[in-house]
């Protein structure tokens, strides 16, 4: 495999410069274009760009992308504001060409390993619960990938059939068994000094099993961009999560 | 020191059997009487105890404690119901003896020491919260130990003048921040194959403190026993809890 | 499916006792022979029995298994000392017949997904190390888990073209960074109050992904050898470790 | 308490300009001066300094703390290169005044109270060993911090009479046990993507006490740092080690 041509669009975002100096590191990467607000998007096509990661705005990135599908340019998109219309508009564009475009909420691949792991493990146990640990400034509770993680256990354990996990809590204060997602329990800490860490604990007679991901710094998710751009040319059409690609 | 003469009431229950052996494995005790329901208290004097260990029954307590505060006995004491009219009545008897008596709802020294250092550590931390992992079948939710924990780091900070932990949660499913226990925040998990085990989180910029006692068996509780033995003789009076037995 | 008719071989050992408890106690098996050193085979014969399961020793094993496969029945195998030599006289007897045979040095469906998870995990992480920790009457270190999981990380390493973990240890007390197992560096704790515990930790720039197996009970390998009995008839021939039996 | 006058020697460095920010932030504190290379001692006495803290240099160090001692101001030093004879020299300067003097290693108060609670918990757990887990580019295995905390657990444990740790291992691969400090082990990690880390772990029959912590940040000094300039005005004299600062 020869070198990869890479376009960065948001080059002077925090992101995109982390993704500017990723791609520059890797051997098998060549950074030919860094584009940022104001750029015209014909600098990709003129420094000759395979393919482009676009960590940008919601309201610029389609059109972004029609172009790079336009140009036949493949596309690794971690901008957020995806819903079902914008997907199927991509997936029009994207009909009859061989361009692949990859749409993630999360690059991190140590978060989707341990989703993967969860399901995979989640029919052998009878218990399941979810812990997540972030810093204390953060909004929402519990995080986005508890709640997804915790979806995802659910429908495993639906299809192998099993009931709800056992618990013989008959006195509780209020909110001592966590949020209930889909019947798994997820408990959230705030704590002071941690970053984003989370623990999905199975559990059987004698025995437990603990897949615990902890992502200290913004950089984790680079692995992810690039395995995803080295991916992206044999996977025409959309692509939902970078899950898939981690498969063979 | 010489050898201590131990008698054990409610030697034949699951816990005093426990206490039995531990009592005879340990060189520097001697176990000279095992008493259980229809055994007179006669004899532990006819076998020239010096201190018994009570893990008996509410019914049964107070007038095997009446024996031995009159027979100069010193008693080391885990069973349960004692509130405070018993605990007056008990200060009662020991007034102007020697006699030490210990009345300890929890012999673990983990489960101590661990609730020592988490009010040790509390002044220092922004953050704090805790986390208690039990099997499935335990009926309230957090665990006393949790709870008390929760509360003596409660204390302990606003002794210090600390205002509440941060937390920035705007939006949250219902119990996802866990119990709120004094201001602390408590999650609960229920996991088959686990079976008593809490941890304390303490957190400040960049660094975090855990505290984590694991109770694997319930054996964990005879050296606590054992070590109040050792003590009792040199307490005279009731003492209420095993932590100052830990403190020289 | 129907009821499966099982038999218990070494039904009164410490292992095979809780197997029977645990075949008994599973609505879609059937326990119809318990055999005992002493105890012909025919038992099984005459009970009907489809499949057994062995615990027993290396001396009456083969004779065991020979007559099992002769007579149509299915085995699960927990007894050890299989070398190559016995493996090859066991897939000679099974040579055209239906009979399946799984021999499996751990029962522990937590184990196996434990090393199957970390080998997956191995190509995304350039660091990985390995702790297990033991009660301190545990004769050998690092454990033949620890030391199966590290062999085959490090295939799987190998198979993706990578090199050696980073270390730049250049001053060390011997013995600090652990064995070298492969390449692959293994920590050995012996801890009392510890039963059987491992941690793969694997580590990126900016994220680490730990996956830990806590072993508190024997009882928590009748989970495989009920998965593996399920199985069995659907897998003719010798397969050895129940890796394969959770892969559908 | 009124507001404390402080200065930062070294104010341009790393780590002073984070303790600029530290003392700027502190309600009770006031950043009068910031002396590095080249700047002449006496703005420390002009800008009416009560105190400084130091983290420059050894070559410059034993200067800046004469000229603070004979003009009344109180130090707190984290430059290292601090042996026997110049303690000893700071002693001598000390002498007769009412200047105090802190030095210490290391001025995360996480890992203070984590040696401090291992050595209370050390009498009480027949085994314990240390795990230390750090950043690959590390020089040293295992860290100066795991070291230290080996050796006063096994004092504490000469101390309280006891013998060495349990240990039935027979057959061994080398360096599968760890390092050997004082007779306690100690297994050092060196996973990418870890920052700083530390778990102490103690066993007894039945139970595990596990202390850890983690440093994932270099911010997680200052908080030492400040606690130390509140109290240095009333610790006259040389103190070595944060540890004595904690105890109140």
């Amino acid at each position: 495999m020869g070198t990869l041509r890479v376009g960065v669009l948001g080059a002077l975002g925090k992101v995109g410069r982390a993704v500017c100096e990723a791609v520059d590191a890797a051997e098998d990467c060549e950074l030919v274009a860094r584009v940022d607000a104001g750029d015209p998007l014909e600098t990709l096509t003129e420094s000759g760009a395979q393919a482009v990661v676009d960590f940008t705005h919601p309201d610029v990135v389609m059109d972004s992308l029609r172009f790079c599908v336009e140009h036949g340019i493949h596309a690794v998109v971690g901008t957020t504001g995806f819903d079902d219309e914008r997907l199927d508009r991509l997936r029009g564009w994207l009909d009859g060409t061989d361009v692949g475009v990859l749409v993630a909420p999360n690059f991190s691949v140590g978060a989707v390993l341990m989703m993967r792991f969860a399901v995979e493990a989640a029919r052998y146990y009878e218990s399941v619960e979810i812990l997540e640990q972030h810093h204390p400034t953060k909004a929402d509770a519990p995080s986005g990938t508890a709640r997804r993680t915790a979806q995802l256990v659910a429908a495993a354990r639906r299809e192998a059939g099993m009931s709800a996990p056992p618990d013989a809590t008959s006195t509780a204060l209020e909110g001592a068994r966590g949020a209930d997602v889909d019947g798994i329990r997820v408990h959230g800490m705030r704590i002071r000094g941690m970053v984003a860490h989370q623990e999905v604990v199975l559990g059987a007679p004698g025995e437990t099993l603990t897949i615990r991901h902890d992502s200290l710094d913004r950089v984790s998710f680079t692995p992810g961009v690039l395995l995803a751009l080295r991916a992206i040319a044999t996977r025409p059409g959309l692509t939902v999560g970078l899950e898939s690609f981690l498969d063979e």
